[in-house]
């Protein structure tokens, strides 16, 4: 499911009509994600005393509605914001305790609760700021099957509530998620849910979110393991589902057992398991229907879905409906173009071209090109005049000339997205923006850079893909070739190339790869067999474009390190990896 | 000391200059703040090996080199990077589990080392990403006086290494500190030292660092309470400074004492107190010299003092020697054009008047006669030329017209930064920031904003207190009184007031400090108050312009809600408070 941050009526309109259609599919036990009466992450708004009272009263709204609606025997775990009561302010702990929460409703009524016991505060996570840590273990008995519930990194991190799952006899270990996509994360979750049923001795099921929230994509990836590890069934990515299951699990055990039971949780605190019982008759005998096992993406393919759905899901869910970007006649804005044609349709894409003296003839009619096969709208503004109206006061030379014809451009497309309401796409590539190879205010000004963590290199195979998917497809391909083929230049000055300021690309992404997610310094990158001094280059490059990265706008999360909340550099920085000599 | 993030030489270079210093005024013990080493903070570089060994090399180094310049027998303390080398890797933990440390430097080498307790993870703190948590107690004999050493925020929490202070019989408690400026805070600091000295029943001695580093300013306030919280010495803000005081402190106890003694928190955990004799022999009686009680400067003083600071160690820290920025004649401009002559000097500050069809004559004169009375460079370049040169291809209206006229200024004044590398000043205040009263690339654009954390009712209360000390020392007053006076325009469009799109300033400034520092949610402010139709509308404009916030640049925070890393609400939000209705 795709909540929208902050939209609590319309997420709880959500679960509510998922409930009716799993109902009508005969589900005895549905599952949303993490937070999903919120929307995820809702950062600083978990502080603010009037949020979280909101997510309380749609919490219990939700519970009777779904009575009200004839949906009230059929159990609803759901993710939401709730507080701890009891306890006292202290400093350092977030203002009102907040608690991310989990709830069983049914029956009209909350039937159970518990909160996230591991809080990450790692890469884009800050939960220490947000939460203070749940202590509880919920097994909830349904049909006769004693079912345990757990939220997110509860998964990930040993000791907690899911090392005392055992222990409490589960017969299902059921988590829900808000786990943002990286590439081939979804191999690394198969894994870890795998073991933890193993170690559950229990079926294990997952449920993830699925949308864009400002840099994060959460692509869904839900998916139920048996006791042994096995894959029973998983649902699409990048795409709301409903994924049914007939599961065959075991009977809780009859003997009588304790309302509330403190268990040593192996992590130096003590979860208590707490059990409510909704239903203790097994469902009768019936033939179980296959779960359906969406097939893994390969790379290309999930990166490629993630970027679309990462600007769908901004434009939308920002209230826009439209975007407009430059288009250059260069690889990286062709890429945007195209993906944002897949993300809001062609007819909601407007580009402008904005040819200058440095222009090429065929920058101008490749992108022509590119517009009359995708059906996008376009519009030509010459930026020669305004260039010189600038020139003739300041008379730039250098760098400050290039910078003045980038600056002109962006100027014009934020007028025109101030004029027509159309967010502007930023075209950057994580090449550039980790090496500061762009204008501050120029180029790199806009609402969102869709490839803001795509290499160059990955601009290029993302492009081919594209094309090759067309072609599948019997279409046109949506790039010309002309464009995935020529030399990339900024065309700031006469015959530029890009390979004037930096190295040939897959040299220089593959030594941002080591020095950006790997965080190697100068003597393993130069022991890994890159340039000394390239190495040296290019560190003082990436160092020197903090300010620059700052300021850039949001786009899609791919990579560990995407230079957003989890690369961040003080500004003010004198640090430099020493050198050999 | 005033140390720069990074620059470890430089900073070890301060440590000996000041410890030569402080040997020559005789002292027997000398402390710097908190990280001094490195610079503080540090961010994303705890996090690489080859940053953490340079800090552990560069204070086995400093510790020979006080040694090898003679000054080996005085007992140093710093603040540096360290890492915990025993224990595993756990998701969740900090890579290379780096430490917050001290380290008592004597006699060449390194007697004594602990780290921070209490990581904070609140406001401009993130610590439970960089470090993870020291758990023991140095308790140094000096000159028979046994001194137990703590950093910063263990000072300000309950349990850890303070708590265990009075048992393990410490005769000064040592605290080094990297507490960034927030108004009034050092009376609440005076208050905590006051405080836990009684608690501890010894002195406390708390050094703080000075200086700008990004957002923050550190004010130095560093103080020296008695055992009944009296205050004994006090250093001046918002400069370097040696402060000495000599103290009657009590005999270390004869009788051995064990040299690790593991004692019980009182936060759940153990502290293990680790004790080390440097000298046991008192200090032969003499005469003491009563210490400087710096006098406590009141709220504008202070306020001031933490803007020039902040922006002369931006400037200086980050390479630059100059600054930019637009003067508009209004009160803004105004405002940072002198706090900027005040950090860098009225030579290195260039002013560019960049007057429109719609600027009043007036507002040229009133600038003008602000850089005659400053003695700043200053250069005028009118903008018709250049908006009519976009006017022609784009036809704006409205709010597309009056933006252009702002963004063709920051294409003015960056272009300038980029030929002539002049720092471009931001002239946005607060109450601007907060509403989105401004233009996205436009007049936010720059690198550094001064007044940022300023509202426009502080920013006439600090002109008109800026020019009360001018003339209080017979000097003109730097901004001309006509500018203070007159009704606030952005003049973007003919006869426009401020007063046409937002309320009187000291409405709006009051329902912001409610909204953004106390988090008050609608109800409560319209309870507190707030006009019920203003409330609305604010909270509208305040949770709107989230976008444009994260796009600007960063400014000295004086605030505990500055609009940076500390009130961070998701772009994507659809949450508005529930209206009346």
């Amino acid at each position: 499911m795709n909540p929208t941050v902050g939209d609590l009526e319309g997420n709880a309109d959500l679960v509510v009509e998922w409930t009716r259609r799993a109902a009508e599919a005969g589900a005895h036990l549905v599952a949303f994600p993490e937070m999903v009466l919120t929307g995820y992450p809702v950062e600083d708004l978990a502080l603010r005393t009037s949020f979280v009272e909101a997510s309380q009263r749609t919490l219990e709204r939700t519970a009777r509605r779904l009575a009200a609606e004839g949906l009230g025997d059929l159990p609803v775990v759901v993710g939401y914001l709730d507080r701890r009561t009891a306890g006292q302010m202290r400093l350092g702990q977030p203002a009102g305790s907040p608690l991310n929460s989990l709830a069983w409703l049914h029956d009209g009524r909350v039937a159970a609760r518990s909160a996230k016991h591991h809080l990450p505060n790692y890469g884009v996570f800050d939960e220490f700021r947000y939460f203070v840590r749940g202590d509880r273990l919920p097994v909830v008995r349904v049909a006769g099957v004693d079912v345990a519930t757990v939220i997110c990194e509860d998964l990930w991190q040993d000791g907690g509530p899911v090392s005392v799952t055992h222990a409490a006899g589960a017969g299902l270990l059921l988590v829900i998620n808000g786990s943002p996509y990286e590439r081939s994360k979804d191999d690394v979750r198969l894994e870890l849910a795998a073991r933890r049923a193993r170690e559950a001795g229990c079926t294990l099921a997952y449920v993830n979110m699925v949308g864009g929230q400002d840099e994060l994509v959460f692509d869904g990836d839900s998916m139920i393991v048996g006791p042994d590890g096995e894959l029973l069934a998983r649902a699409p990515r990048f795409a709301e589902d409903l994924l049914v299951a007939d599961l065959s699990l075991p009977d809780a055990p009859s003997d009588p057992q304790p309302a509330e039971q403190p268990v040593k949780a192996g992590d130096g605190t003590t979860i208590t398991v707490e059990r409510t019982v909704l239903s203790a008759r097994p469902v009768p005998p019936y033939e179980p229907v296959p779960p359906p096992v969406a097939p893994a993406l390969d790379d290309l393919a999930e990166v490629y879905g993630a970027l679309v759905l990462g600007v769908r899901d901004y434009v939308r869910k920002n209230g826009f409906r439209s975007v407009i970007c430059g288009l250059s006649g260069g690889i990286d804005s062709a890429l945007v173009a195209t993906i944002a044609a897949d993300a809001v349709g062609p007819d909601n894409v407007h580009v402008v071209l904005l040819p200058s003296r440095h222009s090429s003839g065929h920058s101008v009619s490749d992108a022509e090109e590119l517009v009359k096969r995708q059906g996008l709208h376009a519009r030509t503004v010459p930026i020669n005049d305004m260039v010189e109206a600038f020139e003739r006061e300041l008379e730039p030379t250098g760098l400050a000339a290039e910078n003045l014809q980038a600056r002109v451009r962006a100027v014009v497309w934020m007028g025109l997205s101030n004029q027509d309401g159309h967010l502007v796409l930023t075209t950057g590539n994580k090449s550039e923006l980790a090496t500061g190879y762009s204008t501050l205010y120029g180029d790199s000004a806009g609402g969102y850079g869709p490839i803001k963590d795509v290499t160059k290199s990955m601009v290029w195979a993302l492009s081919r893909w594209r094309n090759e998917q067309a072609v599948a497809a019997g279409q046109t391909p949506p790039i010309p070739q002309e464009i995935i083929d020529k030399p990339p230049s900024a065309e700031l000055s006469p015959g530029q190339l890009d390979t004037d300021s930096l190295p040939e690309y897959d040299v220089l992404d593959a030594l941002l790869d080591d020095y950006v997610e790997r965080d190697l310094g100068r003597d393993a990158l130069i022991a890994a067999g890159h340039d000394a001094g390239l190495v040296e280059r290019v560190i003082r490059l990436v160092d020197g474009a903090e300010y620059k990265r700052r300021q850039y706008p949001p786009g899609p999360k791919i990579t560990p390190k995407n230079f957003g909340r989890d690369r961040r550099l003080p500004i003010t920085n004198r640090w430099r990896e020493p050198s050999a000599g």
